[in-house]
């Protein structure tokens, strides 16, 4: 990850994580080593995949793990309800010298992925598992939500280009910064977003703003000046006074542009009836020899328009998607949860652990999980089972979700784990592709998995059976 | 502000303010005088009032904005259509060498703020004023709308203490922790994000998840090995499986706790009908001698719920509100906008400006902008204005927005104006007040204002004039 933060990010946690931490290590259980799998409920927005997306801040996180003397400093004020402090010094002092010693293996970046499915787990000791928790979930919650936003929204565009430029409203600096990245990486072409572009190797796009023409007595003046100021970077916002009106004189600019050598990139539509507005424009724009002059649509966009203005026959070329997907607007959170899988006991034998809830849908999933894709002989991808590393994990018979009796899967198919080696003892050993090779996978999955429906998931039968006797229990 | 950020984040902005400042000085126009206005033109939630908040964030940024070398490297690399690099090195050089200068003045935080008033008014060359736009709409949007959201939640909880605890569902890292500043800024008493605490000097609070009793063979062993580690911290999560049998092995322990000098904070329930279950739970308590235990209680609360389990006459003293408070889930962006004012012509004369659109409410206003607000003897305010300081100010008329027809304020009325000096050619001039403070003054605010139906809020008669001529004109 890019360091933006000059301060250690460990504290950027829940407290109740740091009290438990205490506890643990106060009953002498710090150490134990545990499971947690990290894994969300439902599609967000009522759809049929999700993207994952976030893994590089959480390298970036682990690998800079620990506690500073200034955190220490600061966790030492901290008091209980009888006026004394909440930490002995002790512990305090086994935090500044705590190093990160866990294994993690997590689904790569831009992977199709479905509810119930780890998107990460971790195995090491108990306090270092539950510490970093809440950071965790803040960082793939959040950038998984926006990359599939993005997706949704690149979808409804077909091929057309989306731009992401929501920082204006995005929640927070690096609520802008990580959605940009995951809007990218999703599918957008650019971003608006200087400095995620310098960051993330991410391309910027942008030319004018209404600001702009409304510093000149007349909208020719202001586009005629904007020419001469860049001519290789020309696209005319022509919704200031008149749109149409505007579309004209864009025009003439370009006309002029083009006795010079440079080529008008396009205009931008801002306001209005977008649908009505582009055909206009386009007619105008061909008739004037400029068939290539893209038409940038924006104002307030998202899939759900996008689908309805393609329906109108809109004549939109590009499209600048900001609040919408910069902050998931419908649907603004990602309900991801962490949850143990297996603790050892005193003796170093794995328990595996259920969190139950009134409904079994919510009750996870128990062991130390693995997701087994399975492809036909054309190399298509055919369903994925949930395992558990702790039992047999050999069986092809599959218990779908809201299912009771198991299948059997074909017994030509053949599984590729999903999760992949991140850290192991706390060292990194994963080359994480580049946002580009992310994003090539996002729309080589995109491609195959968006045209599925009911995509079968679940669980290995051993598991099932493990999870329905843990169920029973108690 | 806090520096957690090791980078500039001069380059936190969208492109084309880049290519804007890059033709402004092209032309000549880069040093010319300009006045912009931040404001919103509707409360969220739908609700009738606002708390200002994120100046703070602001004022950090802008004590600090440069352009470095790395900064300046990377534009650099930026490339038009036909190739060529999208900036001159003359125009960079002057990037590097800028230095902010603006008069800057602003509502505090945690004054109540009403559509159309500018939060911030910006006075100084055109070139920065529109480099900064995208940044300080990030910044006050965000934390305007959470301290809002907040505000809500801590009226419908009436004078119960609201912890926010959204850490691990924010839009990303600074999502979460301005998030934390500006909840605690809205009436929380604590959050959960001890970052955020140590940022910000914001309360901390946590005990435990339902991770702690899942670690151990029962709940009471959990209960007890906690009321073990931390005798002083003791609220204990009742609902990991059974919610009143919890409510039981909690004032067991909480007895034997007492035993021992220490005195149980509370219980907290986190699924179920928490209604009901509170009411359960306090006779339980009540009957044992834990009338003080508090019933914190949490699941995706927000203002609507909280108001419901209060006619439900729900027992809960405490109340824990996550994902819904840090996301503003229910309009996850405030629609804040950045208009030009005024630009001085090259005789440095002010021309006012109006960004006009179809609807004549979402027409900027034009001028350099204030805002009285008029108080009466009581020392009640009665009525915003806003005046424009280019005019003549003092009448004491004012039209309503969405009416045509002045109205005669009362002449014993006494006017301060809201806007406060912030920076004085880009030199900081305002104490600003801690946290708590601001906190303390949102409180008097919302006191006030919160019972107001329709508070007036208009244009000074001379503003309007000025208006409507210019949306006459052209």
């Amino acid at each position: 990850m890019h360091q933006i933060y000059n301060t250690s990010l460990s504290l950027l946690t829940d407290l109740y994580q740091i009290t438990m931490a205490y506890g643990y290590w106060k009953m002498g259980m710090a150490e134990r080593k545990a499971v947690f799998h990290l894994f969300f409920r439902k599609h967000p927005f009522k759809g049929q995949y999700t993207i994952a997306c976030g893994l590089q801040y959480v390298i970036g996180f682990l690998q800079n793990f620990h506690f500073t003397k200034s955190d220490i400093a600061y966790l030492k004020t901290l008091k209980g309800n009888n006026g004394q402090a909440l930490f002995d010094s002790d512990f305090l002092s086994y935090l500044q010298q705590l190093k990160f010693t866990c294994d993690v293996t997590a689904i790569p970046e831009g992977t199709v992925v479905f509810p119930h499915e780890p998107l990460l787990r971790i195995e090491g000791p108990l306090l270092q598992g539950q510490l970093v928790e809440t950071i965790l979930l803040n960082m793939l919650n959040f950038q998984t939500l926006i990359a599939t936003k993005a997706a949704r929204i690149c979808k409804a565009a077909q091929n057309d280009a989306v731009l992401e430029f929501g920082l204006r409203r995005a929640q927070g600096i690096d609520g802008g910064i990580s959605a940009s990245r995951a809007a990218y990486i999703g599918g957008c072409i650019a971003t608006s977003n200087v400095l995620a572009g310098k960051l993330w190797d991410i391309p910027v796009k942008g030319t004018h703003a209404h600001s702009w023409v409304m510093c000149f007595d007349t909208e020719l003046q202001a586009f005629e000046a904007y020419a001469q100021a860049m001519p290789n970077n020309c696209v005319f916002l022509v919704d200031t006074y008149d749109t149409v009106e505007g579309v004209k004189k864009a025009i003439k600019v370009g006309e002029d542009l083009r006795k010079k050598g440079y080529e008008m990139l396009g205009i931008r539509l801002d306001s209005g009836d977008l649908g009505a507005l582009s055909i206009k424009a386009r007619e105008l724009l061909d008739a004037a020899d400029f068939a290539d002059a893209a038409i940038v649509a924006s104002n307030d966009l998202d899939e759900y328009k996008i689908e309805q203005l393609k329906k109108e026959g809109a004549k939109i070329t590009v499209w600048g998607v900001g609040t919408k997907l910069a902050t998931a607007y419908d649907q603004p959170a990602l309900g991801g949860v962490y949850k143990l899988g297996a603790i050892q006991t005193e003796n170093g034998k794995w328990q595996p652990k259920i969190k139950r809830s009134e409904q079994v849908i919510k009750t996870s999933n128990p062991g130390i999980l693995q997701v087994n894709r399975f492809y036909n002989s054309d190399n298509q991808a055919v369903a994925d089972q949930l395992i558990n590393e702790l039992g047999d994990t050999a069986s092809k018979q599959l218990v779908a979700f809201s299912e009771n009796a198991p299948q059997a899967l074909a017994e030509n198919l053949t599984a590729s784990p999903l999760l992949v080696p991140i850290f192991e003892q706390g060292k990194l050993v994963y080359n994480s592709p580049n946002i580009h090779e992310i994003r090539t996978k996002t729309q080589q999955q995109m491609a195959y998995f968006s045209q599925q429906k009911n995509y079968l998931v679940g669980l290995e039968k051993g598991l099932y059976d493990l999870k329905k006797q843990l169920l029973n229990q108690s």
